[in-house]
């Protein structure tokens, strides 16, 4: 695995693994690698004959008063990881550079945006999309890959490269989760060993939801309304609970093909995000 | 000169010509071709194997109540022109297509774009931001072309080109002006005959200003009201004269190399843009 820092020497060596006739995979990461990551490098190397990741804590995704400065840092282990992992080149830009004091540009993708996570974090999805689309212009990737945890983050993504033409092929990949059904999420490590046992209840709830829906629960008021009480009652702040079509991130009137049933609560200190996908498309 | 219109078809000829070698340049414009235009196509030629032309009148960069109904559109004519011009590929996406009903993403370049233009057209250059992201996504082009008569578009490209880290070189190309100054300019197609002997007094002003320069006058101010007076004397409408510097569109608190002074005026119905380097570089 080749580890860099600047452009030129990125593209250079995108170059060369292209004039092999290699496909590139990328999978843009904020770091703190953790099996979900990693199930996305092995998509990436069964699909792509290069596969580069990158670790960026993006500032602009954050908003005040939420965690950049405590996000986990732990470059050498999860270079050890994908290592590892077969990965072949690590990106790692150094902020500064990425966005020097003058930066002024933006990508914004507005509709998909507006609820879930971007109602309760103004600015977030807009810095997802700025970061993500000045990654995918230094790497140009053929195929990039992102964890269907973040399922909003996924249609954000796949309405920009769509809109703007991106010439790269979006993977969402199904969500890896800890025995107890608990997503992975880099953000975990913030748990207290209470919390952590706490916190299960999360996914429990948004399974018990689909399991509703198998047996024909097609009422998404009713399953939102289900989901929150099993929430509160396991002693989680629930910041919502929605039932929403995966590609337009809108409520659809029944449940159907591809509709999901996601969530956002706190335990103590730390925000959680999961979703379920209710219906098979 | 190949005539597309499919992005497939578009990526597969660009793909083609640079499996031989040659530099792409690529000159985006909203057709009604003139000699302005015709430059940056013998600029293109002279510095790259392999030249694009874009046409397309884009929406996003009107506002309610602008000129998109009416601009001028010829696209016969403009295809001979280009033809011979030596243009490779003539480029022209169908606005259907190119914006689908469900179109959500945009790019804005904050800070060049407010003053100016900006100020006076509202979303104007987030228009023109977007729409170049995504031709520059789809033609993949080494070299844009610009005309420099658009100084504040270039700015704002510019910006934007090194903050989403485009891997395309922009060069801006003198304005090209009729024998009495006037800016070559598509709109100028809407002048009747005594408008368009009043419009040749926008350059003059502009270049009054610049001899002032030239004999030592330092003060923006100073040269903004005595190009303010001369416009208005003429008979013109003024939006703004500003005196700024063309990277940053700031105002400089005295001349320097690299100030320009730029101007909108109208004449009747028609809206005019021009400027004047008054240091060079």
């Amino acid at each position: 695995m080749i580890t860099v820092h600047e452009v030129p020497t990125l593209r250079e060596l995108i170059r060369e693994a292209r004039a092999q006739n290699r496909t590139i995979g990328f999978v843009p990461t904020m770091g703190a690698i953790h099996e979900g990551h990693l199930a996305l490098v092995r998509r990436a190397r069964a699909e792509c004959g290069f596969t580069a990741v990158s670790i960026f804590v993006n500032p602009l995704q954050f908003g005040p008063g939420e965690d950049y400065q405590r996000y986990p840092r732990r470059l050498p282990e999860d270079s050890r990881l994908l290592e590892e992992s077969g990965v072949d080149l690590l990106y790692t830009p150094d902020a500064a550079q990425f966005y020097p004091p003058d930066f002024a540009t933006s990508v914004e993708v507005a509709g998909v945006s507006d609820g879930g996570e971007g109602a309760i974090r103004p600015g977030h999805f807009r810095g997802v999309a700025t970061v993500v689309g000045k990654l995918f212009l230094q790497v140009s990737p053929d195929v990039a890959y992102f964890g269907r945890k973040d399922l909003q983050q996924v249609a954000v993504l796949r309405q920009m490269v769509r809109d703007l033409d991106f010439p790269i092929r979006l993977v969402a990949v199904e969500t890896v989760r800890e025995p107890d059904g608990l997503a992975m999420s880099s953000r975990n490590a913030y748990l207290a060993p209470l919390e952590r046992q706490q916190a299960a209840a999360l996914s429990r709830a948004l399974f018990a939801a689909r399991d509703r829906a198998a047996q024909g629960e097609r009422d998404p008021e009713k399953l939102e309304r289900q989901t929150r009480s099993e929430l509160e009652e396991a002693g989680l702040a629930v910041d919502y609970v929605e039932v929403v079509d995966g590609a337009t991130m809108h409520r659809p009137a029944r449940v159907q093909p591809g509709s999901s049933i996601a969530a956002a609560v706190r335990v103590g200190k730390t925000r959680l995000i999961d979703n379920v996908l209710l219906l098979e498309e």
